[in-house]
Parts: structure tokens; C-alpha cells; sequence
């Protein structure tokens, strides 16, 4: 059997920042190949993946989708104990990726292994995971499912196991994602003496109004199954070293997340119409470009969606609110292949300094997984 | 007698890169030996500077101050002629330094080695020299003026030899400046995933938010004697590279150049008052940090302005405009010593690539330095 604690610290370990593999999917693999599972590597471009099925091809699936991947730590002395340590103490396992996911994939293949150990099902577990859904997830997921399209292998339908919850087990599961979109806006002015402003003309000051307007209010107030659209700048640079200089040129990087009130092309329009406005007000040129990584989108209601939600019922004693709340996941690829909900641990930590996630949570969510294969395989 | 012209040339041919003396003031220090003055060496720290006198210690005084330190050339495959060649043709010195302002210093020594020389006045004769203007400007200027205070050294008044004509000779001089102060501001908010932005606490918008207050009003209309005070944006940095995640930290940096309604004290108030009001708004931890390299100040119009002004009028033809526009220059030093004017040459290269000077500007300059010290000393 395996310890699905035992294997997160095991792969927190592994320092697979988003597109190094770290050898967590090596890890995986060998675990996966000894179970008894059919396991392919379907690396594309920079990404490492990994595609694993117990049982026939084309029979009855059921699926699990993760990654392994985590977003940079940051300064690593900012943090109680190394972010790549997989320090346990008291009952919690530190570091990157201890909550987001690396604990929710140890959980599906712990679980998984032992469900076809136990009680090998008349059906296929298929498990694909990916080393970028952090990074621009052009070749994870994306190449995973491109390549069971391509070898006729498919999931009927698929758990998620990102982080669902907010705060405690059991509260919420997601049957739908908001969108995502990331602006990269540049504005491009003339450099000059700081002294000699009408010489020149500053991008910074420009940028900075800008995205003032762009925060300046909500997009809009939410919809019935969504939260309302979010904006966050998540970087500015400039880069210039002389404090008595106007720059020529400095960027901004703008998240969208979105709701169906809205889709990529339409906020596109809208950036690049704001943009042109104070080009012409200031003299200064910015440029916007976007990348829509996911449209918002909703999985309905049916037998799946209750057969998850009794599960995590009875195991938690809280019936999860159906939610669409939170950031983009490999959701959104999925969905075009089969049903798909996500279910996971608390998102507590996720992507903060001093990651960290309970031992007790991985193992009740070992024991939810578990039982979700157990009542559709009955 | 020195030719001015020909002094420049040999200057430019001394690299003295700041803190590089470059061999520029032992030669100055050499000629005015020879000439009768007392010369002191006044290094402080990495700078060498100049003190020079004719005449006797504590008699009614005249001071010129300049600079034989440069900005670096850049790439010297971009220069015409090569940057330290002090090159000549056509009436033209090229070189770094050519106007910036290694002619102003060749000028006013010529011009004072020719009138002690020619017609010994009744008083003193005090050239202050510095190797440290366009660096930090610590043991520079300051550093002689130090040393002038514990030696019981004094000018009465004194001309800082700075570019301060923008087009054509006679048109400009100054009596003042605005003052410069930077600020370096540093947003603190909490680090989290772009998706769940109530966890987090995003200090790009509160630095966004903070630095569109800052430049949404100018500070002023400007004064009598003052342009408005500007406030310049240089810099803004992030350095995040997951678009996915708000940023823990992000700093700009402002740049404030000053009228006499201001003073660095009070513009770091206030700055720090928003930075408060903001943070109370936000949660986000605004630090100011100011660095104030002027105060902004004024030599008050009067018999030592009017005396500059009737010689460059009747020198030039045409009567320069008494200003206080530009950036700052050790006249904010010299100003706490004595009533200083800026008269120079005209500053259309300075501090650029193919930096140049006509040697007739250079001997115009001369004569101007040769009259002011003639009525002063009448
Ligand atoms: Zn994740
Ligand atoms: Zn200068």
C-alpha cells in the first residue's frame, strides 16, 4: 500500500517549478508501473506528462487529472522551513506544493493503486498528469489529451484534484471555472532628464493611469453560478537604474478571471480600446497583448455530479456547494473531452510563502477518492 | 597667457570619469601654480578636488566653481571622433567634457590667470574645482567648502561655470534651482494565487492606486521665480514571473524636482501621510523611503546679479533670462557660502554622444569670465 502523506513529502521534494519535472513524474511512474498500470511519458515541447491506465483500453473509465508542477517559492529564507524540504512536524507536511497539488495527486494514485490492488474493478482507472498547469499549459494536459484522442484512449468521466476547498473538507466542489485571461501591456514614450519633462514623455505615468482605470471598479457583480469577474495586476517593470531618468519603455502583466458575462475576445476589445484612449490623451503608445488561457464554463448537474457530491457527503458529514469560484484549472481542457468536477484538499496555502497542508486531510481525501471509485465501479 | 580653447582640449584628453581625476586637475593645478596661486589638493574619500587662491586669504574675494569630472561616454564606436581625443576641426572640440563642462572650467581659469596677471587687482582671485559632480556628489564641491570653512577660506560671491544657455550665448543664466529629492516607495501586501485575490493582498494595486494620486494634480503652478515642481515616475519593478500570482513586493521610484513653495522635509511628509492613508485603505504596507540631493534656492536679484547680467548683455547683445529651470548643479552647495549665479555656455550636448563645442563660444566665455572679474574688482 501507499502512504499518501509519506508520498507528498516524497514529492515536495522534487523541485519541479513549473517546466522542470523535478522527478516527480519519474517518481509516479515507477509507483504506477508496479500497481500494474500502463504508463506512458507524453512529453511535448519543454513539459513532462505522464498517462497511466489500470484495465483495458476502451473499457469503462474512470479518470483522475493533476499536476505535479508548483509555482516558484520565492525567497527561500522567507520561509519557516525550506520550500522544497517536505519537512513534517506535528502532523503537517511543509513546502511548495504541499497543498496545490502535489498532496491531491499523491491522494488519486494512492488511492487508485489501492482500489485495484483491493478490489480490481471490471473497468480502467486512468490517471494523467501533467508538469505544467502553472506555467502557460500550452503542452500539459492539453498534450495528454491530445495524445489519448490520438491513441483512442479516452475517460469517461474525470476528477479534478485541485484544491476545492476553502477552508475546511468537504464544503464545496467545483463544476465549472471561471476564465482566465493574461493582458501584457506595454507602453512606450520617450526617454529624457527627469528634470526636462516636456522633452519627454513618460510611459510610466501613462501605464500608472491606465491601470488605475482598470482597477478603478468591478467588472461586474457575479451571475447564478458564478462569482464576480476579478482583475489583478500581477507585475509592472521598468527596469531603469537612473532615478534622474524617464524611462523609455515599461510593461505591466494583467490577470483577468471572468465570468459568462464575458468571454477573451470581448475583454480584449475593451483593454486594447482603453489602451488606445490614453494613447491618444498622452503620446504614449501601448500595446496590448492577450492570452485567453481558458473561456468560462460550467459542467451541469447529472448523475456524476451527485454520485461526487454523496461521497464527499458522507464521508465529510457537509454537503459541497456546487461552486465555478477560484482560478482556471486543467478543468478547462478536460471538459472537452468528458464530464469533469474537481474535488481536492483545502486551498488554504496555495501559492503562499509556508505552503503546508495536514496529514489528516490527504488521508481522509485518500479515503473520499477511494470510495467515489468504489460507487462507480458498483 | 592660457588659451582657452587649447586648455579644453588638453582637459578632454584627461579621462576623468567620475571618480577618475584623469590627470585633468594636477594640469589645472600646474598652470595656476605657475601663475601665482596658492593651490591646495582637497580629496575626500575616492574624490580629488581643487582649491585655489591669488591674493590674499580673507581679502574681498571673487569664486568660480566647476567640474573637471565627466559622465561616461557610452559605447565609444558610437562617437564620431573618439571620446577623449579633444579632436579639433572646423573650429569644433570634440569629446566628453566638450561642453559639459570642461570648456566652463578651461574659460574661467584663462580668464583669471589673465586678470591677475594683467591688471593684479585689490582682493582675491578663488577657483574651486571638484572631481566629483556627476557621481554622488558627497566629497565634492562640499568637501572644498568644508575645508574652506576650517581654514577661514572665503568667497564673497561666485559663479558656478555650468551650461546655462540653452540655444544661443547670453540668453540664460541662473539663480537658483529647484530642489531634487527621490523617493523610493516599497508596497508590502501578502503573496497569494491571482484567483482567490481576497486572500491575498495585491501591493501593485495600492502602489498603482498610491502613485495615480501623486501624478493625477501638478504639486503647483510654479513661483515668481520658479516652473511648476514636477513629479516623475522612473521606475516601477515587480519581478514577478508567474502571471497566475499576486506579487508579495513591488517598489517605485519618484523622482521631485521642487519650487521654493517645497522642501524635502515637507514632500517626504507628505508623501509618507498618503502612504498611511493608503495602507489604512488597503492593508498593504507603504514604505517611503526620500533621498533629498537639494534643496530648492535662490540668489535673490541684486547688485552681484545685476553685475552678471549688465556684462553678458553688453557681451552678447542680448540680456539673459534670470531662471531657475534644470536640474541640479553644486550651486546648491555654494548657495550656503555666498550669493552664486550659473553662467556658462550653451548646453545643447552635454552629457550625449558627439558632445562638441565651437571654440569661439569658448573665448565669448572667456571674455564675459575676464569683464565680470574687471567691474567686480573696480
Ligand atoms: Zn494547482
Ligand atoms: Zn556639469
Amino acid at each position: 500500500m501507499i502512504d499518501p502523506a509519506d508520498l507528498t513529502a516524497r514529492l515536495i521534494r522534487c523541485p519541479s517549478v513549473t517546466p522542470e519535472e523535478g522527478g516527480a513524474l519519474v517518481l509516479l511512474a515507477g509507483l504506477l508501473r508496479e500497481a500494474g498500470f500502463e504508463v506512458h511519458r507524453v512529453d511535448r515541447g519543454e513539459t513532462a506528462n505522464l498517462f497511466a491506465r489500470w484495465g483495458a483500453k476502451g473499457a469503462r473509465s474512470f479518470g483522475f487529472n493533476g499536476h505535479t508542477d508548483v509555482v516558484p517559492p520565492g525567497d527561500p529564507a522567507s520561509w519557516r522551513h525550506p520550500p522544497f524540504s517536505g519537512h513534517v512536524a506535528d502532523g503537517v507536511i511543509w513546502g511548495r506544493g504541499a497543498t496545490d497539488m502535489k498532496s491531491g495527486v499523491a491522494a488519486f494514485v494512492a488511492a487508485a493503486i489501492g482500489f485495484v490492488t483491493d478490489t480490481p474493478p471490471d473497468g480502467a482507472v486512468i490517471l494523467t498528469i501533467t508538469g505544467d498547469e502553472e506555467g502557460p499549459s500550452r503542452d500539459g494536459t492539453r498534450a495528454i489529451l491530445d495524445w489519448m484522442a490520438a491513441e483512442g484512449e479516452r475517460m469517461d468521466v474525470c476528477i479534478v484534484g485541485e484544491p476545492s476547498n476553502p477552508e475546511v473538507m468537504g464544503e464545496m466542489m467545483k463544476i465549472g471555472r471561471r476564465g482566465s485571461a493574461t493582458f501584457r501591456i506595454t507602453a512606450t514614450g520617450v526617454q529624457g532628464h527627469a528634470a526636462y519633462p516636456h522633452r519627454a514623455r513618460n510611459p510610466l505615468h501613462a501605464l500608472t493611469r491606465y491601470l488605475a482605470g482598470l482597477i478603478a471598479a468591478p467588472l461586474d457583480e457575479g451571475t447564478a453560478h458564478f462569482d464576480p469577474s476579478g482583475v489583478q495586476i500581477t507585475s509592472i517593470d521598468c527596469g531603469n537604474p537612473a532615478s534622474n531618468v524617464i524611462p523609455e519603455r515599461a510593461t505591466a502583466v494583467v490577470n483577468i478571471r471572468f465570468n459568462d458575462l464575458h468571454d477573451g475576445a470581448a475583454l480584449t476589445r475593451r483593454l486594447t480600446a482603453a489602451a488606445q484612449d490614453l494613447a491618444a490623451q498622452t503620446g504614449v503608445t501601448i500595446e496590448v497583448q492577450a492570452d485567453i488561457s481558458g473561456e468560462a464554463f460550467l459542467t451541469r448537474p447529472g448523475p456524476f455530479v451527485d454520485l461526487v457530491r454523496d461521497v464527499v457527503a458522507k464521508a465529510t458529514g457537509r454537503v459541497p456547494v456546487l461552486s465555478t469560484s477560484g482560478g482556471t484549472s486543467d478543468a478547462r481542457f478536460v471538459k472537452d473531452h468528458c464530464p469533469v468536477v474537481e474535488f481536492g484538499l483545502v486551498g488554504r496555502f496555495m501559492h503562499q510563502v509556508d505552503e503546508r497542508v495536514p496529514v489528516d486531510e490527504i488521508h481522509a481525501l485518500t479515503g473520499i477518492y477511494r470510495s467515489i471509485l468504489e460507487e462507480y465501479f458498483t
